[in-house]
């Protein structure tokens, strides 16, 4: 089984970015941690991250012949993009939505998310463990048969 | 006379996305029977899918020189991009709106159109036959001077 | 086939009425070329235009014995009718709602239709156009099982 | 003691009209069981039912010579007419709102009634027996002195 | 020259509808003044009321082609009605708006006039005066060259 | 068959509370007549009064073995209880929402019921008597098969 | 009998500013129509413009010993004058709110009016007669007994 | 290490409440999960369900001598209870709010909560499994000195 | 003469309860400062906190029978408690409202009060001077004769 | 000590004023009261009324260097003066808000206040009183080092 | 050239006001570059400071006679003058809009503007630079024919 | 020093688009005078024109190393990027927002910026003349220490 992991725009200046908001880890350390934590659970993972919204939905599209779902850090995009949720829903696979931060403790824009309805579930505020508990859950989901 | 035809992100998974929803036909048999429809109209046709953005916009923009006007579906950026109704007002060409589904009888995000307002009129509701009406009345309007 | 055209209130003013904005075709020279057509397609047409709600609703219900959907263009009672809505509903046959303008780009009372999120699908924006490409939809739809 | 009994647009066609929504009894039959129960209350009963906003103001107007109040399902008017609310008001006597269905619980659009808050009450949800609540409801109160 | 007049619904209960609203004058009595001022003016006046808001677009379209302009108190409708506004600006005459009472003082429903933004001008809160100022406002007007 | 009757806060106080508003029946008055239509009706009652949120779920809860559906007069938790309303959707049974006072027509905070959307019907504005229609609607739901 | 007239903030540029919107006569030229009207009525007029919101204020306070009710025209104040209003409501005396321009065509900022609420009645959109009108209403309702 | 887990209005019925929404485990189901994770992890569990408001916010009060923090599912009160959250913040302890079901995608009064602007994080839509992963992050919080 | 005191839910951690907002005092503090004031006004205090809305809504009225009004800090329950307020409105007693803080500066969930608009008056913003400035507000205004 | 005391616009005709909301006290009664209570509480007093809004910016500048705060009851000005609150925000003093009318139970535009949510903190709807209670919590403000 | 500077309410206080919103530059400073910038571009000013709107509105009408443009901050009436507005619009002259602080990063009611949408162009948020750039850009903007 | 300038979709078009709203330069044209006062101000310039918003976002991020800060003109993903802004808010460099048009005076989606809230200012109306003084105000913000 392999799970997709999206990351999107600015998450590749993760521990560079505003720590004091998004914590220290870099991207690279997220990942490794999360193949670390795949491996345990006997999965594998896919990762991709994109400042561009057109490669995210690209990627969703590609990705779903080998994947059984999606963990996804939509990033700006969680508010704004109409099209990342169409990939979702048109390759009809499941996914979780993560955030490092509580978005619903921050501006107006971003309580808002295009993305929550139609996911299996989400989890935000964690920090990088947010991208941990997303796995566990997902993988947890397919397990049970989805 | 040549007409620019648009598709907006995830049309390139017609017939396999959300069936239920979007139709059996794939892309290629709604460009096939478009190209057919121009033939019969004594049309050319400059046709092109993309999931960014920023190549629909760029599209936009190439395509002028060379088209009378431009049937678009943009499907999720049809809620979302100023940038790509900016490109249309830019290039000063009329435009067809299209829509596959009836979008004003779907979630609340998907009601508002950021290129309604601007457009020559709009077609939406009748699946694949969107399109050919789209592409007759912009034809229509254009043999009468536009 | 029969198929039920209704002209709401003040479309008998056509070709007088704000010319600029209506275009200068009179609701006579519209019914002819929809007869031309519908002959070409091979349908029969029965016509109605009326000032008044309850005739509106009374001729939907009148005719639905005699036709397989309707084309629909309310005017003004778009906005308003939901008497007009119900009766559409209670027949339970598919109508398509048209427009001789798009109104998405006027005034904002304009821009909501009671009728939309039910209909077949819509066409509006192309002036006498409008009513055209409706019917032939509408007869698609019919033709393919409906 | 009369009892006047309005019904609005469309529900000539009860019993027919989406018989999972407004049931399958017909306009006759609930007509049939007032007067039975009208009966049992010893009141007797003028009903009308129209599809036209007009006759309905027109019947109020009417009919307040001869009624003691009136048991009103306006229908699609419930949510669109002031001139209803008007005549109910202008002749000033206690009417009763009553729906077939629970309009709390069904579109937007349906949920906003332009006659409850000058009602003497509301009885909705309950089928053709909301009728029957409400003609009980208003000899009741009539019978207590209005 | 002639002006149209226009009574809404339940204006024909003036004097017997809600009189500490309304006032004690009957709709003869403001007819009967406002034909004594038209004589003083010099204008002769047709004057319809009516409860149907079809009746009422049929009236515009009618009389436009015998009058100046028209006084309009649709009462009502003045809320509600499209179609009325748009057979008023279909014939392109000049309208002033008149209310009996002060529409903004009273319920959120009634404080939103359709009519007013394409009016000559209004005049409400006067009683049966405001049915004479818009009347001299309308001669003016016309006198002036309109 | 045993109906259950829940009355919240506030309504032990009936007869002394605002009568203008609530009327001059005590509770205990109300409970003795619905209990003498029950009898008449042929079914128990279960009834209970309580000004705590938490003790009327858990009523709904504990009662939900014994009785066949609710009539809820949820008074000031009606505007306020998702937790009421999901005890009752919890327990699967149908509820008649019924109000003393025309909900509709007071504060703008009272118009907003909770309990609405899901409820069989609705049934306020009668005083006293609202209750009893009340449990005749629900009694005469359940005895044609609920 | 002495009415008191109000002239708002840049109505001294009568004629001057933006004739095109509010007309060519100078706010000298409104007054002396007006003080001949008055004449012919057989009232006397007390007569203030300023700029200053406190100035009005001030002028009704003062003003009210004098007049038995006032014409006002607010412009800019119109929509942004608690101040005003209370001043209005203080002195406890009738007023008719004018306006040159019709102001529920404009910008939306303009269409709310602080003051329209509790004035006598307003006259809007017929230039400088609006303040003609205006004061023939406030003199015929006070000869009326106000 | 003690943490404590509160239960909302109406968990007590799990696994009987609508489990095509909820699920068909138990509330004492989950609670033994819980248990055995905590065992995993190394921290005491201390666990309140209650119905009542009230009795959550002196849970919360009670607790907080003893636990590092609170995993909450405030159910029904998530909506509305600002006292809950005012107990949370009282304490001054961090809180991980979970709920079953995928909030976001359902009713409109169910995706406001008060509680997590100022929730650690929020875990939704994954049913029993939210609650382990709520008590993951809250511990792994904790252990990084939180 | 005796006085209500009510604190609402959590005022019993005053002192403890983010001392940066609510200041250094307990409950106990205010308490034993409101008796003093209590005695030099020359009346008599029942004071009563709880965390849940029915035993605060049974207090009401409880002490209704002894008490010539209330000096009421519902804290959260301010903000979402209609059960409250109604029973304030049925004891038919004077309260005024008091609040540590000044709501107004605060979160937006918290500037709604649905106990303000009812009561005598409110204090907020002075800490525990709230408290004492409502009381000898409300013992002024019952000394005038309320 | 010297305490800076501002009334808004219109307080000036207060015992004449609406003395059924706004009561029979004069302004200078109540100043007088207040120079009372500021011997008992052993502070001076600097006070002025103006119905000019720079008046009274004027006033805060001028002020500001001789006083340790204000109390501000701006009436109108209230609602709809960002000037005013700026200067109290220049001059960086504590201020009371304080009203005569509880403005929660008003018209809507009374109920929001631009001063509110930087005053130490609001007293309202206790008449006369408000002052004198805004006065103590103001010097008990500044006595325990404000 | 001549242009005109307008400085609202208590920019007076400037350098005293708020530093860290604000800065640390005087009124007095600011003109001082103000006119050191204006000989560079060969221009004159003519400035104004006043905490009155009605002091603005008439240096407005006043100064027009004599200058090609204004640079206006009118700082809190920025927000809720549409006096300033009418009198900027009366005298037709263009106009920028300058601000020190960036408005739209501020609270709610400060980002709304009634001034911007006639404006010639806004600067904001670079301090007193603002004004200097908004000088140049108008001087700029006459140069060219304007 | 140096300093980002990014320019957003469809710039590329100026001098073609829209001239009577854009103007007729260039973008050559305006980014060689940009260079021209980039000499005279000594800074250099790193110019960027994309109608990707990933690759807007790429160049903040890729620039961020070389450049003081930035100015952008974000065209129609000023309304739409929550990309971009994270973008410019990680690399915590300070940039100044720029408009050809005056973005206030248009479509009501063209009114909200993503980007102002977090510019250190905002200069929009003035044409091209718009970028040069937001590099003005940039370098001369950085010059006095950023």
């Amino acid at each position: 089984m392999t799970i997709g992991v999206l990351h999107g725009p600015n998450l590749n200046l993760l521990g560079r970015r505003q720590p004091e908001l998004y914590g220290t880890r870099t991207l690279a350390g997220i990942d490794e941690a999360l193949r670390a934590l795949a491996g345990e659970l006997g999965v594998d993972l896919e990762i991709l991250q994109s400042n561009h919204e057109g490669a995210l939905v690209d990627a969703v599209q590609d990705m779903a012949a080998r994947v059984g779902g999606f963990v996804v850090n939509a990033a700006g995009y969680t508010h704004t993009s109409v099209a990342l949720l169409d990939a979702l829903l048109a390759v009809d696979l499941p996914y979780v939505e993560v955030h490092l931060t509580n978005i619903q403790g921050r501006e107006r824009f971003r309580r808002r998310s295009l993305l929550s309805a139609d996911a299996l579930g989400t989890v935000s505020g964690f920090g990088a463990t947010s991208y941990e508990l997303g796995l566990r859950a997902l993988v947890s989901h397919l397990r049970r048969g989805g």
